[in-house]
């Protein structure tokens, strides 16, 4: 499974792909980072990620594409900004016809470090470490984005596991309730 | 001008186009809304909005995007969803070349009602006045839409005229600069 992360920004936005197989191993694809100017229009701005996520979708054709779920922070302005960075990066995944999964920062930390509040010089270390890189990526926007997608390469079968029992769940419950109905309906 | 004012959201998003002369008269070009349901993808449901508004865009063709700037609600999963929907919105009018420019609902409000704190009815009531519709447009999200494009049909200009004095300004900065450095370098 190919998973491209995506650790959604206007300033910065990191952008990683990663390799997973069935087990714990992982392979670094390819990483980069796309900056877009804080005097910028917004518009050019989400335009210029949209571009970079697209051309990283078709250069590296991943399976599912990783998205960081944002939240609320301190700073309204700049959280604004990010969320709207995250849709567009989700539109580019939806028109290559790709899933998009998000996985919460804390969700991240604890795949990658064993612990929910690491801090980020931690994830960028154990990133190069399960990548087998030789040095940390760098800025850390690419670190984010790689240890995002070895997140989904890790909880992703697991996520796909628990849909397809929660689908199967539903149908037995529908089947049940079907031969419920059928049941008063002899009775009448 | 003719500006396409939307006010951005998953579940409904509102879509309003409007012709404005010179001076306060406008006209309502057309309106609509976009919905999509809260059990699909995140990612699904902005490929539907952002294939609405570039539908409206490419009927309609708009000289300029309005949209409504998001604001941290009390409801963050509310909040960030209209976030994203906004994102990719702003990016359907940068793909189609046009400029993007945001106002708040209270600008709006104010334009069109004269009070930043009118309610929706009221909103509502007074495009339906301004455009001479025979009734309040529905949903409510359309009336904002359109509320949007009335609101920058009357701002857009003024705000054209101060970002023209501001460049201006930043010249004539950037030129008085230029002959204090050289009168400096003569002295030397």
């Amino acid at each position: 499974m190919r998973v491209l992360g995506v650790d959604p920004g206007l300033t910065r936005c990191g952008i990683g792909v990663v390799d997973g197989g069935g087990g714990r191993e992982v392979r670094c694809v390819w990483y980069g980072v796309v900056r877009t100017p804080a005097d910028q229009d917004l518009s050019r701005r989400l335009l210029t990620v949209a571009d970079a996520v697209q051309e990283a979708i078709a250069t590296h054709r991943p399976d599912v594409v990783a998205v960081e779920r944002v939240f609320s922070q301190t700073n309204v302005q700049t959280v604004m900004g990010t969320a709207q960075a995250s849709g567009v990066v989700a539109l580019a995944a939806a028109r290559a016809g790709l899933d998009v999964v998000f996985h919460t920062p804390s969700e991240v930390k604890a795949a990658v470090t064993g612990s929910g509040r690491a801090g980020k010089e931690q994830v960028a270390t154990m990133v190069a470490k399960l990548l087998k890189l030789s040095e940390k990526p760098r800025p850390a926007d690419a670190a984010d984005a790689l240890g995002l997608a070895i997140c989904h390469c890790w909880r992703g079968p697991m996520m796909a596991r628990m849909a397809e029992a929660n689908a199967r769940a539903k149908e037995l419950a529908k089947a049940h309730r079907a031969r419920l109905a059928e049941a008063a309906k002899a009775r009448r």
